[in-house]
C-alpha cells in the first residue's frame, strides 16, 4: 500500500523521530505537529551527537528546508 | 493533541525564545511577532556566543530563510 | 514510449530504489510513497557507503529537495 | 502586543536601520523603503567593518534574499 | 527558427543525452521523459568519467534542480 | 517620503548603476530595464576590480537572484 | 529607452551571446530559445577557458537558475 510522505508524519504524530539536518545536525524527539513544508514540531527535543544525547532543547521549531529526512 | 509549527510560535508571542540561524547565531530575545515565512520579529534580542549574551542587538527582523530552529 | 519522472516513480511503488542525496549519503530501500516535490517515503532503509549497508534507518521521510536521483 | 516583521519595517521608514547580509556585509542606513520579499532601499548607506562605516554607498537597493536581519 | 527549451528536450526523447549536474557528475543515457522542472528520466544511464563509463545506473529519476545543461 | 525597491530602479533607468553580485563580481554600466525578479539589463557594462574597469562586457543580462545590491 | 530583460533575450535569438554560468564555466552559442525562467537553448555551442573554445558541445539546454549573466 502507497503512502504520501505527509500521511506517514500524520502517523507519527505524538510518538519519536529522528530528524537529520542539512547542517549535520541530529534531533530526536516526540513530533509534534508538522505543515506542508516539512516545518516541524519537536518535544522533549534532544540533539545528538555521536549516537548520545548531547543537549536537550525541550521544544522546538524546525523549519522545514532544513529537514534531510526524518524517521519515525 | 498535535500543534501546527505556526500555533506554536503563536503562542509563544511576547515570551523568551531561542533562535538558531544558519549561519552558526544564536539569538536570544523576546518573540514579537512572526509571519508564515518564518519571518521573525524579535525584542530585546542578545547575540549568544559560547552560551554568554555576546552582544546585544534590541529589536531585530530575522528574515524567515535564516533560521534553523526556534525554540520557546 | 515517453514517461513522465512521477510515472517511473509511481511504477517503482513497492519496489527497489537506490537514492542519492545532495549531501552525499546513498539510501536503498522499498519505495512506498512520492509526491510532486520528490519528498519519498522508503521502507527499511539502509544507508549505504562504499557499496555496502553501513546503517539500517527502517522508515524515513527524505524531503525532496535533497535527492539528486532516484534509481528503481 | 504583537507585531508582524513588515509592520516593524514600516515603522522604520526613514529612521536609522542595521542591516546583516549573508555574506557577511553590514550596512548602516535610512530605511527608504521595502517590498514583501524585504527587497530594501538605503539611503546615505554605509558598510561597516569592524564595527566602523568603511566605504559610503549612497542610495542601495538590496535584494531581500541576502539578508540575515535588519535591526532599526 | 526559435526554440523553447522544453521543446528541444520533447525532440531529444528516445534519443541519447548528456547530462550535467551541478555536483560535478556527468551522466549519459537515452531520454525517456522530462517535466517542467526538468526533473528528467533517462534510461540505460552510464556515469561517466574523465570521459568514460564509468559506472552503469540502468533507470534514474534526476531532480531538475541538479541540472547545469542536457545536450542531445 | 517612502519609495519601493522597484520604484528606485524605475527612477535609474537610462542612468549609471553599480552591481554587485554574490560571486564577488562588480558590475557598472547604465540601466536599460530590469523586471520584479530583479533581472537587469545594463549597457556598456564595465567589469570592476580593485576599483578600476576590467573588461568591457557591453550589453549583458543578470539573472536577478546574482543581485547582492545595486547602487545608483 | 527602457527594455525589459526577456526582450533583450528575444532580440538576441538567432545571434552570437555569452553565457557565465555561477558555476564558473562560460558557454559561446547562438541564441535559439528562452523561456521565462532563462532555461536556455544555444545551438554550436562552444566551452570557454582562458578566452578559448576549449570543447564544442553542439547544442545545449541551460537550466536558468545556473546564470549569472548573458551577453549578446
Amino acid at each position: 500500500m502507497a503512502q504520501r510522505p505527509l500521511d506517514i508524519l500524520n502517523e507519527s504524530l505524538n510518538g519519536p523521530v529522528i530528524v537529520k539536518l542539512k547542517d549535520g545536525r541530529t534531533f530526536r524527539g516526540e513530533l509534534q505537529g508538522y505543515d506542508i513544508h516539512m516545518n516541524l514540531v519537536l518535544d522533549e527535543t534532544e540533539e545528538i551527537e555521536n549516537g548520545e544525547a548531547a543537549r536537550k532543547l525541550g521544544t522546538v521549531v524546525v523549519r522545514g528546508d532544513n529537514v534531510v529526512y526524518i524517521s519515525p
